[in-house]
């Protein structure tokens, strides 16, 4: 009688609900949680902004035969002096959590809450959040949690665009422009399987790339261990290319494993 | 049919099995776990010495009827390249966190690892580790773990030595010094009694008696809030006395509550 879980922040899309759909096959019961969680964006963030349609999620949550919706609210999270956090020392240091302090012990830190609260046998995150399906299974091998992770494959707009629910932030000239991400990654993976292997040669490309488009603004690009997230330079078998770009203000990350 | 956990790190003294036995009564199943939890040792301090006698545990445990005995070895639970902690801020600044920098850290990991890998209803634990007891309830209620901390009370040698597998460092005269302790506890809660509530004088009335014993060597002495551990002053309705005093070489810890 396995217990699927996914955990969401809500706003949901095609991503969440390929997640979804994976945990209903995979499982006898399936538990979705929405909560935004506070611990998990930096003071200069969009939490507060973190677009929100609750009513809409549990509609395309029935419709998709999950078992049970938990929204908890934040005092029931972290009630008065909440002082226990889950931390997740060496994959943390780079990409996301280099650019974003603080930002995986939030993420560590729910979801051994939820864990803890709902016991589930496996649980379901997306392969747009690399890094964090990274740090997430770290912590359940070093944690002895029972339970399996599995990742579903990002999910794309027609144009290549990974689904996310901050594109909404997205004006239709930026939205135009945030196709630029996926175009530099499928060029870099091009690239790799033609024959160029050297790490700061495909960064070199992505890059060129994202500086043609006028409204986007990069903040890191990385070729890196898929395991440690440890950036590679030389020739490269096999890795993760990811990067965060701002098109306007909005911050987009998105990712392409190669060589596997 | 309610599991219960008796984490130990073995050499069992009645004080061990007086949690057993409350373990037996209230559960259908029983576990104990014995570890030397290197993460929670200090570099001066005595991982390698802990006393260890496995074969002696194991009798006694069946004894009691424990339904299983788990004895994890260190590869097991910190595989290459374990790199995830599970900390406690607020409560952990005081007392022993404060002498011993990182011990509740190892603490908490591993509680969690074992609570994680057993699931258990119940877990239990000695109030002679007064801090341990409010950190790990703190872990629990901040971290959803479903589990309730059971603490029983402290097992005291005839002449009121508090039981701990570190007496077996004590020499015969040292043996005898180390009553000091609960006798200072014993005197300050007799003053208590009898309407002393004054924080720094029942301090001061145990620090007198620690140091008329001559192989005794205070470390730290305390009158703090039961909950939230801070120093209490003025003063008391009620609090945790508490001790550390080095006896020769070996290190003791002992407290008593006063006021409830």
């Amino acid at each position: 009688m396995p217990v699927g879980l996914v955990p969401t922040m809500g706003f949901l899309h095609d991503g969440h609900l390929s997640l979804v759909d994976l945990a209903r096959r995979q499982n006898s019961s399936v538990i979705t949680t929405i909560f935004v969680n506070p611990t998990q964006f930096g003071p200069q963030e969009d939490l507060e902004g973190y677009p929100r349609d609750i009513p809409r999620d549990l509609e395309l949550l029935e419709k998709r035969g999950v078992d049970l919706v938990w929204i908890p609210d934040r005092e029931e999270m972290y009630s008065k002096g909440f002082q226990t956090w889950v931390t997740v020392d060496d994959v943390t240091r780079f990409l996301e959590g280099k650019m974003r302090p603080g930002h995986f012990r939030g993420v560590t830190t729910i979801v051994a809450k939820l864990f803890n609260a709902v016991m589930p046998d496996k649980a379901y995150f997306g392969q747009k959040d690399a890094q964090q399906v990274v740090v997430l299974r770290r912590m359940v091998m070093d944690l002895n949690y029972p339970i399996e992770i599995v990742v579903a494959p990002i999910v794309r707009e027609e144009d290549g665009l990974a689904m996310s629910s901050r594109n909404v932030y997205l004006n239709p000239a930026e939205r135009q422009a945030a196709t630029v991400l996926f175009r530099a990654l499928k060029t870099a993976d091009q690239a790799f399987k033609a024959g160029n292997r050297d790490a700061d040669g495909l960064k070199r490309i992505m890059e060129e790339i994202i500086s043609s488009e006028e409204l986007a603004n990069l903040q890191y690009i990385s070729c890196a261990d898929m395991d440690s997230l440890e950036e590679l330079s030389g020739q490269v078998n096999r890795g993760l290319l990811s990067m965060a770009v701002f098109i306007g203000k909005t911050r987009l990350i998105d990712n392409i494993l190669i060589g596997i």
